[in-house]
């Protein structure tokens, strides 16, 4: 199952004297929409940590092919790759929605933890939870 | 008694595409040369917030007089101003070390709470806390 | 007259350890309603800045009245107090929408300058941006 | 050659709800860490940006092996493991220094261009940058 993209404006202050989006934001950008994919799929991270389900990033990955200014709108394509009991892998692609143009591609790895960052067994622990997760696993071809 | 005044870089990515500091960062200069007094007065925040004290902004007041940008240095002259049991009062001077000009001022007001946020009598419940803050305490003339 | 209030969530990232958005994130917020406020008006930002109208922020005032955290949603309404041919003021209510509480108070102040940071008379040079600014002036009353 | 490890500790602001640094924060470290090693070759980023040298980043690797927070003091040890006349690519571990362990490995790859992002072939244009680079330069055995 496909959520729907998530859209949003880049703010000024996300800009360098560069005149472009400084890079550290595009974490913040994919996180957000992973948040919004969350709330979409009907797991909203909020109500996740009060569960006590906190999910830490790994890994992050950023391909940087064009750059983003103030005035720009970005669409975001998520989609969820890899799941296992403990872990998951995200891939995202960022859209300048008036280009039409693919500006960015990044992937992000995450564990499950507890509060206090115990590891944590989402399928045996939280089944409910992890079905959902497992309804919109689109798994890689190649 | 005063403190050794606060010395940090301008980093790049606090730059934005006017090419000068973007002026949300000044609230976090402030926080650092903040965090810098308790540290250099004996009651460095982290053991604040293991005792159950916690510090929150409740206003935040600041002139941008000069602008920054990367490679610039500064120097934060801090001062406790203000203090009762409850709440107190920082004033800040930022200085670009290249030219001695004072290219910033602030002022913050705190108040002390327990975790979950929570009003503290600091000087009732944590007398050998207040009684470093008083030491410290510069009220302004006029 | 006046422009629609400003939506936003607030996101993960903002939040800090005291569990509530830092308090430098406000500046960040205001900012971003004052872009939509310019954007609603007919005169954005971006737009500005490439006719060689730069507009730095001079002084700000935060009155943070209760905290907000990852999930909340806030309207900021925003008005423009003050206007002269070279400067000018915006007043701020940050609301949390799902309690109706006014959460943050904040002014701020600010200049036209040309890029280089040289002060620039908008009402002279720019007199139909100035206009513009002028329709949606809203002085207070005491 | 080696270069100093970069030192600095980690600011409140920094934190998020989960009591950690959170992860868009590294690349903020990284750039610093980067930005220092280009002072102490004797490049530093400034100079480079006079004389109409950018350095944007192209790709961004981070690996978070153990978490930061508040109060936490940070070493970060940069090599620069490839270097063509327009690219080149630095290696990072970050080490929390109380513990000596290894919290963060990362890579970055970047490109020269001129202002306005024009793809730039530094060997031949700033032959004299390009030779300090290439002094510098560790490649990996494997």
């Amino acid at each position: 199952m496909k959520t729907i993209p998530y859209r949003r404006k880049i703010n000024y202050y996300e800009t360098d004297r560069m005149n472009i989006v400084h890079h550290s934001n595009y974490a913040r950008y994919l996180e957000e929409s992973r948040m919004d994919f969350m709330r979409q799929v009907g797991i909203s991270y909020d109500d996740l940590e009060e569960k006590g389900i906190v999910i830490p990033v790994l890994e992050l990955h950023d391909q940087y092919i064009k750059s983003l200014t103030f005035g720009d709108e970005i669409e975001i394509q998520i989609s969820l790759i890899k799941l296992t009991a403990v872990r998951f892998k995200m891939k995202y692609e960022i859209i300048n929605i008036a280009t039409g143009e693919v500006v960015h591609k990044a992937e992000t790895a995450h564990c499950f933890v507890e509060p206090g960052l115990v590891p944590l067994n989402l399928k045996k622990h939280f089944p409910e939870v992890y079905e959902v997760f497992e309804k919109y696993l689109e798994p890689e071809e190649n």
